[in-house]
């Protein structure tokens, strides 16, 4: 009180009248939380509905907001595959508003009883699933994660803090009006969902360390820059996954015919996604029958192949695999591929160079399936099935916000289940503790 | 490379040399962790027997250790209290080596399916049971600690690397020796529960800041200043509760004697546990009935009431809330009471002034019940039953950790089940994605 005023820059001053503006956003997030924890689902569905409808109602709005971001984008020489992330028609709006509705008939997780039982005294334990509290949700150029994340974390009752790419601003922005709409409708607070109103890049950084009090977990939703920002600066738990490197092992026991089909859809299928095949790696044993169909079938596909010696052998069109390769994930055409001794040697591998996301065996012997199920340490694994299943939605969650490969809460897709946590009620008649 | 050397104080040289110690006893705490996750039931449990043998064995050497602890507290003029935490006898002892017997009979959490589902394709995916990796520990006075913590997280099949007080190093090295003559017994790896081989106070430090690789989770147990500092410190989640300032709601509809007995016992059976009701609520419709009867009770049994002024009213012996008494956790027989205007004002308080731990209402009427279950956001809710029951003990699990009140991963008391993670095991018979 009375302190002297220090001479501030206008950089300064900015940076401090930004952090009262991601305080009062934190604090009325908090507040929201407390009353989307208590609302009933019929409240937060006529909100999903009403959102659906807005979204919709806006789209003129959104893609003119969305063509000014564009142009901006372009004016600035952003990538083509930048371009067509940020690029909004009326598609990919009508594909938003479906997302709400696929969200709103999720099953609302608020409340069930997860398990129960009774103590000795006839005291009842439940374990009942309640909302998480307030979710940060940090985006990039897409600016349908708006609504996806603003809606996932409505569903469990969460309030959720947003903040988009700061090239995608208007977008989101309209967007998020759309949501606000809904909530208002429902009766529900604005606040419930905020969106950070500055493209400010300092934002970013308040969120992960200055609102350690406001947010109870953060999740970026993003490239490997930003997922690995995030994890190092956040002051708070974080649901992600830096890398996919995911491996899929052809045990010498495997059909030819399965291994070739899964191989093919864990790489090709999309090369872009988290839970792209990085690496194959064949059975020692089985290489003779398996090694050659499988490279062939891949390099014929228009999949680069960095192999070992003997998977160099097998086709000329083999590049060889750098040290580097065994560890890197592509998120393109290209594999790095080996030949291993046998399960042991094949989970020795991932667990030296995997990033513990997703990985398959594919075999007919049911004890090396069961060794590999059990000893690789990944979010997911798989025996004969595709690694591109590690997807919310493939594992009937409905949607996803993400995949988490921390071992902590969420592990591996993060659904609306998975955005909550859980808190004991116990029902007694008059027990004391002897 | 090459770099010219720098001059270092010894102070620093120290430093170096510790932060070179604790990075290897991480990296060995990583390695056991991968042999504990594989390790059967039955081999864990045969290292806790053993275990609870060389504890009994060595109570001679565990003896002496302690009492060259106690000595030097003494000598630096510690506390009553303090040298009873710290002391150790021949039934303390016993106690340590039963409550390995304890924890050695508890169901072995890993690999238990906890859901699974089948897929319209066909597959079929499990939700399974597995250690979370490393815990690191971080305690106080009390050296028991060393054999419950390590066995706790050995039973769930994490490794642990633990800290004690440095006033009980020689005692906590004596009981770690003994649980290290377990594990090679069992044929499990020494560094499978690791204590951290010097009482240098910049250790603590080093496993909050810089151990993030080789720690998965860190669980403070002792007072308020070291759970403090872990919370503020860590860079890996923290299973804690800073304080339990919980509370006991009569409302109206409370029978008196039911209230007698559970607001008695929640205050006074042991007033230092974090269960202990620090703040009494009595609803203002009742309060003619129930306030008196409550209030002479507590002060005969020698507890010291402050109260609000409709409580001092009734009693001359207490004495006036300060405003800062409503938040405060006493441990101690001192009780803040005052009087609200039903379940909703009761609630409103708790939300405010509480630390979400545990908290309970008294009443016959079902629809009190029910909101004050759903609305308080605390990790315990109890209708009807005292609040001293906040324990993993209490509530079946056989043994806890201590009970934390964040709000991710492990909420209430912490068992050996909330020492695991898990992960997805998925089984197919050739299935792509489309």
């Amino acid at each position: 009180m009375n302190a002297p005023l220090k001479a501030v820059s206008g950089s300064e001053r900015a940076g401090a009248t930004l952090a009262v503006a991601m305080r009062e956003i934190g604090r009325e997030a908090r507040k929201a939380a407390r009353a989307l924890a208590l609302a009933p689902a019929a409240q937060k569905n006529k909100a999903l509905a009403a959102m659906a409808e807005a979204v919709r109602g806006s789209r003129s709005a959104i893609l003119a907001a969305n063509a000014e971001d564009r142009a901006e984008a372009k004016s600035t020489g952003a990538t083509a595959a930048f371009l067509d992330r940020l690029s909004l028609d009326a598609g990919r709006i009508d594909a938003m508003a479906t997302g709400l509705d696929v969200i709103r008939k999720l099953k609302d997780p608020v409340g069930t009883v997860m398990s129960a039982w009774r103590r000795p005294n006839g005291m009842r334990i439940e374990r009942v699933r309640v909302p998480l509290g307030v979710v940060g949700v940090i985006y990039e150029s897409r600016p349908n994660v708006t609504a996806d994340a603003g809606a996932l974390c409505l569903k469990a009752g969460n309030a959720a803090i947003l903040r988009g790419g700061s090239e995608s601003f208007r977008s989101c922005r309209a967007i998020h009006a759309a949501l606000v709409e809904g909530l208002v409708e429902a009766g529900l607070p604005r606040s419930a969902i905020a969106l950070i109103p500055t493209r400010d890049r300092e934002a970013v950084g308040m969120m992960l360390a200055g609102l350690d009090d406001a947010i109870d977990v953060i999740v970026p939703r993003g490239g490997k820059n930003l997922v690995g920002r995030v994890q190092t600066e956040a002051r708070v738990p974080v649901f992600a996954h830096l890398e996919g490197v995911c491996h899929v092992y052809v045990d010498g026991k495997a059909k030819l015919g399965m291994a070739k089909s899964i191989v093919l859809n864990a790489k090709m299928r999309r090369t872009g996604v988290c839970g792209a095949a990085e690496t194959l790696l064949v059975d020692r044993a089985g290489a003779a029958k398996l090694l050659k169909p499988l490279v062939t079938m891949l390099l014929d596909a228009g999949c680069e192949i960095r192999g070992d010696a003997a998977v160099q052998a097998v086709d000329s069109r083999v590049k060889p695999a750098s040290k580097a390769d065994w560890g890197t994930e592509y998120l393109d055409a290209i594999l790095t591929a080996g030949v291993v001794d046998g399960v042991d040697a094949a989970i020795a591998h991932i667990e030296r160079y995997g990033s513990h996301h997703t990985d398959a065996i594919i075999t007919e012997d049911k004890n090396a399936a069961e060794k590999f199920l059990r000893e690789v340490d990944s979010a997911i694994v798989l025996h004969n099935a595709s690694t591109q299943f590690a997807d919310g939605g493939e594992f009937g969650f409905g949607a996803e916000i993400g995949i988490a490969t921390g071992r902590l809460h969420a592990r591996g897709p993060v659904g609306v289940e998975q955005l909550t946590t859980f808190k004991y009620r116990i029902r007694g008649s008059g027990q004391t503790r002897p």
